[in-house]
């Protein structure tokens, strides 16, 4: 591996995406991208007692599909990272417990599943033969855990996203003919004072642009370079201001641009107002839609930059702002 | 690197041990390893309106110090990785948002600062040239979002542990003179069933012994290769486990092994029960007194193993049992 520029790390022997599995909920099921995903659920509680017991059980079923799906077995995968929104990220924890892999949690809010994929990357690299990376998330508990209870049936700002449930899961390998991991452009933490805990695309959008502007200036691409860039879920109002951003500072990145939070959900039938959001968003529209777009070569050169909202809900009770982060992976085949 | 057995990674180049700074809270300057630390606070709040805001200062602080004691530039650190036992490692992200260097949040409980190394000398020794290393915890905030109001003033069991506050941050570097992280042996999530939310050290000394032997086997080496084994916080309850698990299995790690939650208070005037835990507890313990050891020769080969229940106080609401992890360096000058 090579570093170039200030943030970037250009692979000499790219790792290969080798497979990715998805299962997604009820909601994710009635969107546009419900044809990709592996397995979608009738209901949100997947037989489970509680939401929490539920989204482990995503974590874990989707970690077994994609071992099954690559045919790998399970004890030739040297490292697991994975990571989700709940306190001390039970879902992948509690999960991931039997798979009996050495395992890294990671905790980068939604941007956890880039993140994981950039460590993982930079093991396979380096003579690692094969690593599986996971992030999930789950509407029910997260809104109960971040937000409000869900029996109160809280009316929602027009800025807030609404956090997908499922789950992505990734095995990178060191043989494999792509989509390949070229570069890794790991973002810095970036806050810009935004306090309003829903209005999580106008925190994270700064983030996204740092981490893009530093990806052309490291690697001396442009947006053409790429036939999609797309954000981990900014949702529609960050995606906004991103573009904005982006103009400003020179660049139109309009056509070649969009977010994982505004292609998971239909704006017009499904009433989820800026899209979706949650470690799970990224990793399903990514392991669901983006990988099969890359094998099937629709989509060849690729920038997924995953941004996360590092904050909790009692930093914004305590008047704290919301630092964002983005994590920039470029997939090539 | 190079991989051998099926969990360790044994380094070329081994990554040195730059650098170290450590901060404390008052209970841990009382404590036998008090003179080893680069600042000791005189109450918890360190003049902030919240526990979690002074978590996040000394977390600020401590790697201030770390960059400022090694004389490299902080622009030449090239990335961050950092976790802590907050809800969504909020320590961790609002004490570095001004850091401005590429951030990995990591969660491993308190096995985190080992977790943390073991990534960045993965990085360090594939040609990064500087990483930050750092991890905390505080015993006000940890004992509010984990167990009892403080204010309730709460009997705490004898198998209870006293979270540490205090963090430890560490420069790795691909030039010095040691002392080096020359492997590193990555724990897998180990759930032996335990429930008791007040009996972390039994929880833990399961994952702590399924690692230590993992890292014999795959380096052919036996405990008396180490001047000195040392656990992350099994504290005294899941020390004694761990020796005697060992001793079952033929291993006699008695002359070499203690706990840094064992160390970091003194047993009988201090009235911890069974010891010091956190992911501050291993940081500050490693960081301050360790690290000095092994720059004076006092110690010439350790083996650092951290360990952590990664569990939420839902889990064990929920009725789940306790999975632990260890993550296991050995540090050689």
């Amino acid at each position: 591996m090579k570093k170039i520029g200030k943030q970037t790390i250009k692979f000499n022997n790219p790792p290969t995406i080798l497979e990715c599995a998805t299962i997604v909920g009820p909601k994710e099921a009635d969107g546009p991208l419900a044809k990709y995903f592996d397995r979608c659920l009738e209901n949100e509680m997947w037989g489970e007692k509680t939401w929490e017991k539920a989204e482990s059980k995503i974590v874990k079923e989707t970690a077994n599909l994609v071992i099954a799906k690559s045919g790998i077995p399970a004890n030739e995968i040297e490292y697991c990272f994975a990571g989700d929104l709940l306190n001390q990220c039970i879902s992948s924890s509690f999960g991931l417990r039997e798979l009996n892999i050495p395992f890294f949690g990671i905790f980068g809010a939604c941007s956890t599943f880039v993140e994981g994929l950039s460590l993982a990357s930079i093991f396979v690299e380096n003579g690692i033969k094969h690593t599986i990376s996971t992030a999930s998330s789950h509407f029910c508990s997260s809104e109960k855990q971040f937000r409000f209870p869900l029996e109160l049936g809280n009316q929602r700002p027009q800025t807030s996203q609404w956090t997908v449930t499922g789950a992505g899961a990734t095995i990178l390998s060191n043989s494999g003919q792509g989509p390949y991991i070229t570069s890794i452009t790991s973002g810095k933490i970036v806050d810009m004072g935004i306090k309003d805990a829903n209005n999580m695309g106008a925190a994270m959008a700064p983030a996204a642009f740092d981490t893009m502007m530093t990806h052309f200036r490291d690697t001396g691409r442009s947006p053409n370079y790429y036939d999609a860039i797309l954000t981990g879920d900014l949702g529609y109002v960050g995606k906004d201001i991103l573009i904005e951003l982006s103009e400003k500072a020179g660049y139109n990145i309009k056509s070649v641009y969009n977010d994982c939070g505004v292609l998971i959900f239909d704006k017009e039938k499904q009433d989820t107002h800026s899209g979706g959001s949650g470690c799970g968003c990224c990793a399903s529209v990514f392991s669901g839609y983006l990988f099969k777009q890359l094998k099937e070569k629709k989509l060849k050169k690729i920038l997924l930059m995953a941004t996360g909202a590092l904050m909790n809900s009692m930093s914004s009770q305590q008047g704290e702002s919301i630092p964002g982060i983005a994590h920039a992976i470029s997939i090539e085949i």
